[in-house]
Parts: structure tokens; sequence; C-alpha cells
């Protein structure tokens, strides 16, 4: 039977099964370099794929397989790529972790991401090594349902919102910064990106500022120029955000509009009404609004920091209401959001975000708990983030492929404690603020139901605790529950185990305990960490490995450094 | 026999033999980081090794073997170290140069540069990959004759020197710059250090100057604090000099004190008296002085530049005539340089600097005769350096490996020009400025000896011809003369094959020819580039390779990455 009959058997099929069968390979081929740009109308280095800034928006169907052929253009440095949301069931070598699923791709070198992406949602990609997703390397990953599929709500046209934040202090520089004694933390960003574009100096909406900045004056060619959402009059649009920031939490609102969540992480939500919405870094919705204002108007968008005294000014888009004129800029200021320090408005907001009716259920027991304190820490004078006393140092060999083949030298294999000392007390500075370096690898019985109980707790100075999204790799987990305090048995009570959302990270508020449960169903090893990139860089993060003896072959290029490298070109496993 | 015994026999032996079988194994454990410095005064990050900067100063002796054990501590960065002037017999992998003799070292990876130093001399190390020699990456490397043995002049001191040049601007940035279309320059550097200290900004002889230039203000301690050179009167001292600059040319000069040139590039000299001179990167020199000069009085030591317009301070030191107090600052004004274009001084000075009589001479003729015409170009809009119309690009896999190990696809084995056409005139821009990449390298036929010619032209611009100083690897080779004009036949008459100077490097003057002899009779890949860092990141070198088939098993960490790595992994070749 010719490949040409065999194609048209597969579509014919596909009309009847839904398009599976005909899922379409994706390929890209994808050069990372520094280059040239003006994020925020100040000209910098940043990384850049393609020659773009942010990265080039992925568009594929749930059950396609992408290819990306990535280059690495850097002059001396090493980079992988992580497919934020992607849960690389069978290719946890594709997971794009440096240290952990993969060895970093060394300059002038090429490795191939072959995964598949199965679920319909909001996703986004970024650099995982260094600092290099502060230095600019992310870009939107968007999974439409399958031909066929429909989602669980209407809309009329859609946009894509990628929020992150910019330093005008090169990466390179604040990683040294971040490692010295002491500790010089990067502080504030400069500005909030929207898909890549900010304004530093100047403001959209100055007129209505009592501050002294200026009204930016740009043509709109620029590459800080701020893109404009055309929509038209009653219409309902899907508005899709991602938040790839090192840093900021965020709160985002649309002058007049409201809004309505239907989606976060790739997963369905019960639709939940708001009127601005809180986004931490590694967090992905999608919203729906409907262009119910006065359609002589245009209106703000706007994005503003939370969750940390904020010394950057809210970023600004326009939604352009057509036929009005674009350069109408909106008549009314832009909205303001909750105070930054305003955790009960936090915390009710999140604990508000519940699963669609009729998604996965999660198990009623956990088979094993692990609880997680998070502590910030001195090591020998270094500031460091420890989690339960262990700060995390990555390893030369990637736990994947040390774990895999059994190299017990890869890493100091000492099990990292479940919990904290009964004495703990989360309220207050450690009388002892010493911790350890150490792998922070827990080994996971395969297929058994783990609940991680993420505690929060003072800082290194006294009456600070701060906010940390944690993001989990190769799975989604169900956030049963957010309680004040120390988390106790007592605690348990609270758990929603009928609608707890599913998402891949969650956040955990100051002083307070986050509940999550997961089935540890995806061999390979994974990332589990806080998503401010300065914190995973000081060691705020742990890894989980479940059924490695089932990975099948990895490849070669994905271990070619370190003792897998050593072992390979040695030939002692064949 | 105890091991005990031979240690004594081999003692004893030694005493016979000038110690020659108890040559040492010296140890050395590095990390190479980066950390906040302030070489010039002004805060900055530098590429330092266990926590200094400049790295380490090695001391060994004649016949001595190193073991440097080099971790890499930078968080994204690949890393090697290079050891300028030592020729790597028998040890091409440890020559320290990435894409050429190995694979850069990944980040938390360990290399053992483990090479003899066969030869007494001044020599320094310094990082070969990306821009990480102007970030800092350098010291210096001494060899000293070995125990019995004596040095062809007499000195009571000794001190060491090694020059170098610091931008302001990060060398990320700066790689980034040259690599842009249009290319930006990276200028001059704002300030000359010399042992890594330079003052920016104030001046430690402000009081002699026309220019509003401050007087420095040092109490002594700070990191750029210049060094202070004690000397007792009528002694000899023998000053050690390198160059590791990433672009100037220098000139050295001590106020009232003549300077004999006796070494140069760890060969002897015939003993050549001089009042100031010129040092350009890449080039080690020892020269004696006798502190002959009035004992009440200090003396300056002035580091100038030259071969480029000037916009860098001098860098200045004291000579300090012990009891006389080192705070009494000369009362005379520091040494004028000869102007920086005034290129009849420079080709004068160079073309006396000639081997001590009784060196190794050159063999009388030559097997082949390989012509380098050195352009500044253009490829697609990007400035480029090209060698005979080919821009070097250096690819993911080592040469060294993929030449042993016949990895044909590793690297374009295109056979570049050995010469340029006839019609080429060297005085104007080319008519053609576009060039080509390749892969520059040239295969010797083993133990011939090659004639290289370097032919120097016209940059881009009218009336521009500038000095690259060049440098090979793994090979002294004879300067057999410099010539004006474009090089013929005739020219030859003018080559010295009597008492030509052994060097690793050498000049081309501007619109000059330089002519080299060497012997290619040590097996490996060896780079042959310009040692302005900058022209080597634009492509102006190329690689000679002889012998390869003679090299022994490679490491396999020397192998560790691209194609090399893909067959051993594979298990292809065994």
């Amino acid at each position: 039977m010719g490949s040409a009959r065999v194609f048209l058997l597969c579509c014919i099929l596909a009309i009847f099964f839904h398009s599976v069968l005909c899922a379409k390979s994706r390929h890209f081929k994808w050069e990372v370099e520094y280059m040239h740009w003006a994020p925020d109308c100040v000209e910098a280095v940043v990384m850049g794929i393609n020659g773009q800034f942010p990265g080039p928006t992925i568009r594929a169907r749930a059950g396609d397989t992408l290819h990306i052929e990535l280059t690495n253009k850097l002059p001396t440095e090493g980079v992988v790529i992580h497919w934020h949301g992607i849960r690389q069931f069978g290719t946890p070598w594709a997971d794009g972790t440096a240290s952990i699923s993969q060895c970093a791709i060394n300059p002038g070198e090429t490795f191939v991401y072959r995964f598949k992406v199965d679920k319909a949602g909001t996703y986004f990609y970024h650099g995982h090594y260094g600092m290099q997703r502060l230095a600019g390397l992310y870009g939107s990953l968007i999974v439409e349902v399958t031909d066929g599929e429909k989602e669980p709500f209407h809309y009329d046209g859609e946009f894509n919102l990628l929020l992150s934040d910019w330093w005008h202090k090169g990466s390179h520089e604040q990683e040294v910064d971040l490692s010295s004694n002491p500790m010089r933390w990067i502080g504030e960003p400069q500005t909030l990106l929207i898909n890549g574009r900010g304004q530093f100096n100047c403001s959209l909406a100055a007129l209505f500022s009592n501050s002294s900045s200026s009204q930016c004056n740009l043509r709109g060619s620029e590459q800080c120029a701020p893109n404009i959402l055309h929509v038209l009059p009653n219409k309902t649009y899907r508005l899709r955000i991602a938040s790839s920031t090192a840093l900021a939490s965020l709160n985002l609102a649309i002058g007049n509009h409201k809004m309505t969540l239907v989606e976060a992480d790739g997963n369905y939500l019960e639709p939940y009404s708001v009127s601005n919405m809180d986004i931490y870094s590694g967090e992905t919705y999608s919203v729906l609004f409907t262009t119910d204002q006065e359609g002589s108007k245009n209106y703000w968008i706007s994005v503003s920091v939370r969750g940390r005294e904020p010394n950057t000014p809210q970023a600004l888009i326009i939604l352009n209401y057509i036929p009005t004129s674009a350069s109408n800029l909106p008549n009314l200021p832009p909205p303001v959001a909750p105070l930054w320090n305003d955790y009960n408005y936090s915390r009710s907001f999140s604990s508000k975000i519940l699963a669609l009716r009729g998604s996965p259920k999660p198990p009623k027991k956990h088979d094993r708990r692990i609880i997680l304190l998070n502590t910030q820490n001195l090591i020998d004078g270094y500031t460091k983030w420890a989690i339960n006393n262990v700060s995390l140092v990555l390893p030369a060999t990637p736990y994947l492929g040390s774990i895999r083949y059994g190299l017990n030298n890869a890493f100091d294999h000492k099990r990292p404690p479940e919990n904290f000392g009964l004495n703990y007390d989360v309220s207050k500075p450690a009388p002892n603020q010493n911790s350890t370096y150490g792998s922070g690898v827990y080994m996971l019985n395969f297929n058994t139901t783990i609940d991680v109980i993420l505690q929060n707790a003072n800082a290194l100075r006294a009456n600070v605790s701060e906010i940390h999204p944690w993001h989990l790799h190769g799975h989604d987990f169900w956030v049963l529950g957010y309680g004040e305090g120390r988390f106790n048995e007592k605690s348990e009570t609270q758990f929603n185990l009928k609608n707890p959302p599913l998402r891949n990270t969650a956040v955990i508020f100051p002083y307070g305990w986050t509940a999550l449960r997961f089935v540890a169903d995806n061999p390979g090893a994974w990332a589990f960490h806080c998503h401010i990139e300065p914190h995973l860089h000081m060691g705020m993060g742990v890894v989980f490995a479940e059924g490695v003896q089932h990975v099948k072959k990895i490849p070669n290029e994905a271990l070619a450094c370190g003792l897998t490298a050593k072992m390979l070109m040695n030939n002692v496993h064949k």
C-alpha cells in the first residue's frame, strides 16, 4: 500500500475518530542567540530566538508532536528550554531542565526537543539554566483542542499576553551579585513587559498620574511600543495569559470589563468572574471578557506588581474598540490593583479557583506526605534558600541519567528530610539560620499518590515572609487547600477533595501552607521549585524521581556531560 | 626495590645529571569563577581563579610536570585555559583551546591539564574561549632553569609584570557588540593594568600632567593600588614581562634606566639595550636593569599604548630605591613613549631582536610556503577578519579529535588557499570586500619545514592598516624578517637565517609582511591567530594540523562534545 493511500486512509479515519490519528508533527528550527533589543525602549542585550524577542509563539493542536531543533548560537554558554506545563509523558529527557533532565546544549550544538502536546491549554516555554529566563529566553506555547473537539466555553476571538519583568542590569552580573557574600539582591524590576514590550521612563497614562513620569511618545513601530488589542463590540474574547516573570507577582485588570477565568495551567476551571486577577510566575490562565462597554472609547489593560513592595510602574496596553481610533487614549485612569500586601485579597482570589465540573478528581488518600519547609538561610555567609534545611545545588550530571544508570557518585544520595522539627516556629526567624547544600532528590514509588505540604516561614529578617510560586515539572497536581500558620494534622480537614483545581504551579502565601496532591505516574526526574528565578538560583527547589527504571533509552545527546558521558564513552554500560 | 630506595637513587643520579630525573610534579587545584573586583578602582565583574585576579602565578622548573585540576564554577559557561608558550609536546589535548584542542569544560566539571614545561622562560596562561581573556582570565607562568643549570645572564633579584587592558563594559556585551550588524567596535580600553591593577579617573603622576586628571589618593591596600618594585642600589634585576592585552600594543619604560632584553617568549636573546620597549599582545620578555641611578629618588615604570591612536592613560608603577620611602613620588615626569604611529620606531625595535649566539638555527630551506593575507571584510553585512579570504568559524567538535578520528562532517575540509591573488593591491581597500566563513585548517606534512608569510593589507577603510600580533600554538618559530609592502620572491633575500629569534608571537606592521619559519614536528592541531582577542572572535585565525595520526589516545574528557562525543558514546570506534 503506497504512503499516499495510507495517508488517505488515515485522513478518512480521522474524520470519524476526531482527527486523533492525524495528529501532526510540527517542525521548528530555532537558533538561540544574544542580540541587541530595547524591550522597554532602553537598548540592552536580550536572549532571542531566530532574531525575535520574545521567542516565536508555537501554536499546535492537542495530540501533535513538536520537533524543535534547537541550535545554541551563544558564544560560550550552554542552553536548554523547558516546555512549561507539558508533562512529557514518555519523553522525560525533553523537559529542558539542565542538570535534571538533560545536559545543557553546548555552543554550536543542536538538540532536538521531540515531545507530544497531549492536552489543550495555554503554556509557555523558557530557559532553565542559570538566569537565562531573566535574560529574556521565553515565548508562548498554545495548544488548541484537537480538530473536532470543542472547548467548554465559547469565544469569538483570542489574544495572547506573555508577561515578564525586566532589569537593566545584565543577567550575568545579577548571577554574580546573587552568589556573592554578602549577597546583593537584584531588586525590583525596572519594567514589566507585556509580550516583551514595556516603557521605561515614560507612561502611556502619564496624564492620570501624580508622579513626574512623562507621557510616552511612541510611533508604534518601536520594539517597546505596546500591543494594541483590537476588538469588535459585543463579542466575547479569550485572553490567554502566562507569567514568565523572574520575580514579580502580578495583578491584571481590564478597565470597566469583568473577566471570567476558564482555564489555568492547561486545565479547565469552573467559570469564575473577577474584576482583576493575580498571576504568579509560572502560572497561565485563559479568561473570557465581553466587549459590552461603550464602543466609542478605548480601555486600559493593566499589569501591576503585587506581593512585594512595588518599585516598578504598572504596565499598560490598550483595548481598542473598532472602529474607534486606537490612538485615542482611554479617558479614565488605569485600573488600580489591590494593595501589594493585601494578602487576604490574594488568598481569597486563589482559593476560589476551582476545577470545572467533570474534571479529574484526586485520589481520596495519599500514600506519602512530604512536608517542605521554605526558609531563607546562610551557608558560610552566603544567602540561600533551603527546603527542610537543604539548599539545592545542581550536579554536573543530570539526575535523569545518573539515576537511570545507577551512577552513585553523580550526586549526594542522602535522603532529604520529609518534614521539619516539631519545635520550629514558622512565624519567627530561625534561631540557627545555617543550612547545608544538598541534592534534594526525593525518590517516589511509582504510581503512588504523593501529598506535598509547602510550608512557608519567616525569612532571615523578622516580620518578613515572601510569596513563592512553586512549579512542578512532569505533572499537574491538585491544589487541596491553603492555610495560615503551621500545617498540622487538623489542617487536613480543610482539604478540598471535591473540586480542587489541577495546576502545575501553586503559590504559598506569607507564613502559610499550601497542600498539593499528585500521582507519581510519569517515569522521570522532575524539578519542583520556586519559580522565582533568583530563588531557584539560591537553592529553592527539590527533585522528584519516580519510575526511572521504566524510562526508555535516553538519547545520548541528553547525556553528553558529566558521569553519564564518561560512562557511555568508556562503554561501561551498553 | 622499595620506592624510597628508587627515590634515593633518583636523587643521587640527579646530582650528577643536573636534576633532570628529579623533575617535580606540581599540583594545583583551581576554580574559575566570576567575582566582583575593582581592577582599576571601579568595581566590576572579573573572571578569577581561586578568588584571585589575576589568577595565581605558577612557578616551576624546566622539566617539571604541571597538573592543574581546573574546575569550572561559572554558572552557564564553558571554560578552557591556554598555557601560552608551552609547546605541549605529546600532550596536544592540554593546549587549552576550545574547539581546537579540547571541548570546553562544562560548568561543574573538572579537567586536568597535565603537561611538561620543558623550557625555562617567561610565560603566561589565559582563557581561550569567547572573550574570556578580556574578562580577566589570565595569570603568569614562570619556568625557571633546572636545578644546577644557569641562565646565560646574571641578576640579583626579579620582578614579574603581567600587562593587560581593561574595559568597563562587560565581556558578554562586547561579544554581542562585535557580532552585530553593523558591528560595534569595543573601542580603546578604559585602563591599562599592571599585575591586574590600574587607576581609572586618577593618575599617580597628575602633578606632571596637563590634563585634568586628579592625583590618585590610594592607601595601598586597594585592589587597584599599584605594585611597588622595591630595589637595592647597584644591583641588577630581571624584569619578566608578559602582555595578555585583549587589544593594546604597549611600550614600557623605566625612568632614567636602560633595559637589556635577554629573553623573549621563552628563548634567549642576544642582549639588546634599549631605553623603552614595545610589547605586543601575546609576547613575553625578560629585561635586565641595573639600579645605578640616584638612590635617594624613586622612578616611574610606565606602560603606554602604541599602534592605535591611544585613548587610554599610561599605566604607572613605582621603582622604589630602598631605603628611600616608597611614598616619595618620582620628581620627574613619567617616561614619554614613542608616538603611537611611529612605525619606523616599531620596526626598528622589532628587527633588532635577535637570538643569543648558540641558539638553535632554522633549517636552511623550507618545504612549503604559506602566504596568509590579512584582511578586514564583510560577510552579509557583518564585519569580519579573514585570512586569504576565509574567516575562521570554530566548530562544535574540536579539530584535534575530529582529525584524529577522521570525522569528516565535523568541519569543512576544503583546503584553504596557500596564497592570494596576484592582482590584489595590499595598499588599498579591496574592490570586493566580501569574504566567506571557513574552517581554515592547513594540514602540514609531519616534520616538514613551513614558511609562513603574514601579509598585512589595507582594512575596510582607506588608509587604515592595523598591527596584528600573530601567535602560534605548539611551536616556536624563527622570525626571518619584516618587510614593507607586498612580499615577493625578492623579499626572501632579506631573510635572516643567521640569528633569527625564536618566538611564538610576531607582529605584522601596517601594510607590511613578516616571514616565519617552523618545523611541523609536534603532532596535534594548533591555533595560529591574531592575539587581539576581538580580531580572533571576528575570524582572524587559522589552524595547523600535523602528524595527528601520531597523537596517542586523547583523554575522553577532551572529546566529550560534538561528534567525538557522539562517536565515543555510540562506540563506533574503539
